[in-house]
């Protein structure tokens, strides 16, 4: 009971690293949505290892085959499914036990729960490469949401220590952002990227590697989004995004800056505005990240994600042998990204994306008395 | 559908901060658990308003009435339902809409999100005051957890920027820590408390109010508990953490600071100790925050929690007023505290004991073949 | 985990039959609905004992205490919590323990389940005496239903063998069928009814009881309400009415007759009606209750719940002494109703009511781009 | 939101009857149970098509693939994924529209729901095909069951109006029913097997169908398994058996029949029985059908399921065209079962198996303090 996440809309994830598969179901979008599915497949291939110099060199297709709740080119309202074949595994026979476990990695956490069950194989269950099904419930997620005008972008905020521009989360360049989606290393300053891109290079050939930030921006969702306590947009959004390997922290808006602030400076005050020509409501500053009362307000949704450096390193690193139980030496051979925060970026929008239509369908979005 | 929570441990919590009681239905903690009601009340008046300069002075007895659930001094196993009725409310009629919504609260998008409807006074239901019967919860679920031997206290890590005593996650002090139950304002460095505490006091002096960080630490829990994804522990403590009011920012472990650094330097190695007696798995490090995978590693789950300035604070703040849909003035004339942070540190432990019990319970724990 | 059920609509019932009071969160009915409160008590009232010969003479108020989510006469969209105090209890202490217990009731298993710790005063959280909240989150959401046309009516079907008057499920006399709810033995044929009562008379008066059928009609839910599967009317029905003590049996629309019928007789066929001037779907026949796949079809949705004879009675019976694992005699003293029936008139109401509203929530019909 | 169902053991069916695939995700089986994979085949060639003279000439493989959670012959404890690809579909194009509904279906209803969206060729998600899959996740769990020493049995109880031999709930004659699994045609009695095999057949060649009542027994399961109210054995085992199409009755123990009978009779008196060696409570009757309070007694678990006459016949029949608003004939050209009811033997045991083995599993049975 593990893998499934959802209330109007529930995603069940499912397959490990190494075995025949991985895929979702998701349970359901609603009916009659048309699906790009050249869209969907670019969306994953941001994703994608393989491609790039700071990625692993695995090399996988990831087609997803939609086997279920698609027709005439449109969702049937019934559960979604996709399926990913794991093609290009290297997994010369792990045994049924964990040896030597990585350091930072599920591999003891996950054999001590599993009673050494679970397939260790390339991290099993606990892979990073569970993210693609994810993947592929987002990009659905976020045609449906465009579709409504609601839009998520996310970018590279800081990768070792250098970060890229600040933003106002009042006022994000949503235009920018968008054209992120088109670049390898989603940064808006390019320079700052090409000095990420040496750090993470410089990482990689010291057998290293390093961690980041990621930072998602939704435009476009209403105020009255949400609910109080529990049913709140940031426990919501956190259950799912705490749920993406690596992410060990999670800030709205201005996060932990505001610990800092005083009241006076640190609320958003709202204020009507005419620009566009309707009397709405508005704010000057968005600290609180579009979010007061778990609900919505009108304003841009934004959090930060942190992200740890990849823990498959190839440096020699301690770690201890089950077998005899003692002390041990690791070095890791398999394939590894020394730095997965620009793999994180689709991620964290796909995992908003599901986040946000799920809270949209609960109340009562795509329904209505004709429903 | 917002204010429940729970795999196998399920809460549902109700109320309005000027209604006739607030409370909570907890369903259920395993059947013959002996409960100490007044180490309940005690915990409880730790969050209590009215006892401090530095809190609201709205003075509550909080005093919860059992209704179901507890017989002989025991836990029945069925549903344990506690209600607090609320006593000391100045709600001269706040009439049933919103005129001039407070920044920072729930105010506005509530009354959006409810078509109005919602009982506005105090808050309503989005009131911080809802973690009363939060807090009763978490006392029962602390008292169940320490006859398993688990210990969960937390302190004030920084307010208005000043720090405590900086902890190492992988070593608790957790006999000093559970001393800070004692304290009204737990910091472990008493003088950097002062500060703290002149901090809050000018602030209030100005008409003004500050925010910090709570940090707290879980010991005890055994390896193997949690699962990967979305039940993974750090996504379930997420889930309930980011439901108390004015949190907008959770990290585990080292937090954002391992963005900052290279794998061989963040990754716990483990190693296998003989101390005790038995020869046992342990980490020098605890960067992790004791969870790998979702999973607990068997060292300390330590969280930090950015808790948002007070935002009811007593100068003068821009607004709006939604009658005539103009801009306004707004002096908060009620009653309101400085600074949260002390008072959320009760909360915190509180929150952090439900999601571990939950876990403890889905993982069988209180079961097995004679349950 | 036990005693909560819902999607959109969820409720927790908490409470024992001699503790201190009983209870329920609705969390959350659609904010806004103004709610007839005499109308909530007399409803309850239809279910509360002492008021007829075929009743317990247990005499309670059964008056709720609204807590919560209720303000100026309206639901405010967030849970809304009533308590019912218990008032009439006469157990003198029954001490910890089952000694003998109860056939037919969950004394035995209710201490094997709880190891002995649960309330077993007057049946705990077993007693029937739970079905009073029940009917206050019924009753609401009766209310509710009825400003948007649906009417859910009861009506004894059987008891004790003698059976009221057959009834088309196709078209059900939903004026008379509320004219009911006057009555305290809900008949349409008060000569049936009036010989149900003499056997029910006869029971009792033999130390004995009687069991009967339940069947429920409900009217203007439109096509398309309810999911395939799990989802289905059907199962959600189901999953709440089997959790009304006493129900032991279940049917829709025609039952378990139509398993002697062919498929040519069985079939619903659909015709166009242009009766009330617009041209509509509708059917001849409703074998099928209202319902295929899972979906409503616009027809009344009907079912039958068999309701088994009370199981505490007067009469000597075989049991069991737990203390000293021997045969014991019973002779059970407290209060009963010789016939449980007409109490569970108003009861299934209440359950469908829940239900019904749920699916409602849970398709849109409250949401809509406003929402 | 409808395919999915669970609280422990969680499942997520996804597909339709012509689309490219359907199956299961099981989330998840308890660790290290090595599964027989030959066993889980055979019991799905019980359901499958094509085999008999009285079920649908579609010939389906339904071989289940095993993309996930199942390594070195056990479960992993992570995810268990089964799909079934589709072969032989005759699905000349539909298009995208019902024009004529089959009574008796989901094709109207479920055309509504999901507005003219949902993949109707062949019933789409509506189809009886879609417990394939169930039949998988139960036929897993039945092995997990198994090795508990839980044993579950179904029987064809009556087609047609022929009976099977009538069986006492206290004392099913497991070994004579576990010998039906191999059975084309599951009854005790060959001649009342026979009968009915005619009926089915003299409904084939008049182009109709008959219905029946399945009945099955769920022996070995302890006493203390289940919970009150919504969580009782009775709810969650209807919330699924209800989710079978053709299901619209379903009773437990002596079902609809004791509704006629009076308390005294009716109740299962307990009695401390010596056989075995070790003394322990049992019963003389089993009215109840094994639960009490929603929890089991430890007496065997018996159901019967009321199944409709297949609503697919060849007669010509009416119905309406949705397209030009008139009545229309219909006559349904497709194959299909002239009686369902064998097939559901296997599609209730494993039903039943999901069921128990998540109530197992919600209790701790598979846990305990090394989990």
């Amino acid at each position: 009971m593990s893998s499934f996440w959802g209330n109007q809309l529930h995603i069940s994830i499912f397959g490990e690293s190494h075995g025949k598969g991985i895929g979702v179901v998701v349970d359901s979008p609603p009916p009659g949505i048309k699906l790009d599915i050249d869209a969907i497949r670019a969306f994953m291939l941001r994703r994608a290892p393989g491609r790039t110099p700071w990625s692993t060199p695995r090399k996988e297709e990831d087609t997803p085959e939609i086997l279920s709740g698609f027709y005439h080119e449109c969702t049937t309202g019934t559960p979604l499914t996709a399926v990913i074949r794991n093609s290009d595994t290297h997994s010369s026979d792990y045994g049924n036990l964990v040896q030597v476990p990585r350091p930072g990695h599920g591999d003891l956490t996950g054999s001590i729960r599993y009673k050494g069950f679970n397939d260790i194989r390339g991290g099993g269950h606990f892979s990073g490469r569970l993210t693609a099904p994810l993947c592929f419930a987002g990009a659905v997620s976020l045609q449906i949401l465009e579709k409504q005008g609601i839009q998520i972008y996310a970018r590279i905020k800081e990768i070792a220590g250098i970060e890229d521009v600040p933003l106002d989360p009042a006022r994000p360049p949503m235009q920018e952002l968008s054209q992120l989606r088109l670049k390898s290393f989603p940064t808006l300053d390019d320079s700052a990227g090409s000095s990420m891109i040496d750090a993470v290079e410089k990482a990689r050939m010291e057998l290293d590697s390093v961690g980041g930030i990621v930072e998602c921006f939704i435009t476009g969702l209403p105020a009255g989004i949400g609910d109080p306590m529990f049913g709140g947009l940031e426990p919501r959004l956190a259950s799912m995004l705490y749920a993406i390997p690596a992410v060990k922290a999670l800030s709205f808006g201005s996060g932990f800056d505001i610990c800092r602030r005083r009241g006076s400076e640190n609320n958003d005050s709202p204020f009507y505005s005419d620009e566009g020509g309707q009397r709405h409501i508005t704010y000057k500053t968005n600290h609180s990240g579009g979010v007061d009362g778990g609900i919505s307000n009108g304003m841009p949704v934004v959090f930060q994600l942190g992200i740890k450096p990849t823990p498959s390193i190839s440096l020699e690193q301690d770690s201890i042998r089950l077998s005899d139980k003692t002390d041990a030496k690791l070095v890791i051979k398999g394939r590894h990204d020394p730095c997965i925060v620009p793999r994180a970026v689709p991620v964290a929008e796909a995992a908003a994306a599901i986040v946000i239509l799920d809270s949209l369908m609960g109340s009562g979005w795509f329904g209505g008395r004709n429903a």
